[in-house]
């Protein structure tokens, strides 16, 4: 049987309107909140350091119990306060189509180039000027499987916390080590660690396998109808294609990091420069 | 100067409603109609053998001027009456954000497999259950990207001309060959053709990088939630993992989709099954 610190009935509550209101950027901004939506978000969230001051729980729409009890308990002994909400109520705070009756509230963290931590090795995504939600999502996704060392916002088109943000990436946004820069700050900060910047361009001999991704490499990549600005391809110290056979002159800006991505996970791997952690066992609970 | 055969003002007008309704499915399927809009989406209609009865045509809007005349005067000369649209009843007619002042409506096209023209090599993506619009026509661009000899949708749960599929294709939809099917037709087709089938799972130790995919095979994904049905991993030929380094246990179906087809044509390259086309002139038209 769960305590609640609060209980909310009323679609009318302050706090249900509050909640609602944060969907959009400027109250996000304004109160530098994050939403966490969902069992795995709120797992996903407290493994990355992010912590919550208040949890809307709505047990009638739990998937299962125990899980989601453990969870509550957690978060209550790490501060946050727990509030009971009616499932009407809380139908019309939730933000994903089939709720799980959990959402969390807790500050946004915001990291710069100087709190990032680098492997030996680094392999590091550059996402430029990236303006839909839901392609920074995916590459979120993406970005935690090959295990970058770092997921790097430059000029940012879209915020950080965006709700579709959050959903696309399925939480994986609060685990991933992601830092917000300038543009002129990132490319001398790569230089000067030995990161080499890795560009793409349809306009460019070599293709994108062709080139060493087992050594210290950023992947670039900019917007989505106007590509990479000027001084990434001037700067860049390598700049490769991906090979287009059909009628489409691009990939879908998502689709092509994850291409890249993953060519240089599978290098990494013939190199021994990562290790694959091998197969997910059966009765895997995920 | 161009003439029209009729000229539509007031947003009232029945068939700027009609084509409000037809983004919806029950509309779209009973009248089985196909909406494309902007200029690539009717170009590359075009080229796809769709034929158009109307465009809608709002000047106002063109980006540029030329292309779209000779655009409209080929679509005159196939048969499509050419209507004149005021900007406010254009604006409620178009989906996209940003309106370019074209959008053709024509019938759909349905192909089976038997309608499918097949290469000496088949590359096939077999896409099962998929739920979400913008996955499917993400998918499409890229299987126009590696030049898959046909994209067959099993048992789909979104239908082929929703428009957020047209839209997230980038109008890849029109030129590439897309067969409509049940699984149960679909596995004895590819076997009988010799074409492998190559699913992937978390549950085994291949990577898919470890598998010959420079022959004729099929890759198949299945549904967003629950992955592919069991007669797919029972018949499979290849069973394969991608390397999963992070916290997330899966990809975005679309991005997995293009990992596995980039790897293929990865593969197909080195072994001279395909030809890499080569790059971009910077001065090409795009």
């Amino acid at each position: 049987m769960m305590h609640f610190h609060e209980e909310v009935s009323s679609v009318q509550n302050p706090k249900v309107k509050q909640v609602v209101r944060w969907r959009d950027r400027p109250d996000r901004d304004d109160s530098q909140v994050v939403l966490a939506e969902g069992y795995r978000a709120l797992v996903r969230a407290l493994a990355g350091g992010y912590r919550m001051d208040e949890v809307f729980v709505c047990p009638e729409f739990f998937p299962g119990q125990e899980h989601e009890e453990a969870l509550l308990e957690q978060l209550r002994a790490q501060g946050a306060k727990l509030i009971r909400v009616a499932p009407a109520a809380f139908t019309k705070m939730a933000y994903r189509d089939r709720p799980e009756g959990l959402l969390g509230v807790g500050p946004q963290l915001h990291r710069t180039l100087a709190d990032l931590t680098l492997s030996q090795c680094p392999l590091l995504l550059i996402a430029e000027q990236i303006e839909k939600p839901g392609n920074l999502g995916t590459m979120m996704r993406s970005s935690d499987a090959v295990k970058v060392d770092a997921l790097v916002l430059c000029d940012s088109k879209t915020d950080l916390y965006n709700p579709n943000v959050v959903r696309a990436s399925t939480g994986n946004l609060f685990t991933l080590p992601v830092a917000e820069a300038t543009t002129a700050e990132t490319i001398p900060w790569l230089k000067s660690h030995g990161i080499r910047i890795l560009a793409t361009s349809p306009h460019v001999d070599t293709l994108y396998t062709q080139v060493n991704l087992a050594e210290p490499v950023a992947v670039v990549v900019g917007a989505e109808q106007y590509g990479l600005t000027r001084p990434w391809l001037e700067q860049a110290d390598l700049v490769v294609r991906l090979p287009m056979l059909g009628e489409a002159d691009s990939l879908n800006v998502a689709t092509a990091t994850a291409v890249m991505l993953y060519e240089a996970l599978r290098q990494r791997l013939v190199a021994g420069v990562v290790k694959d952690p091998g197969r997910v066992p059966e009765s895997a609970d995920c």
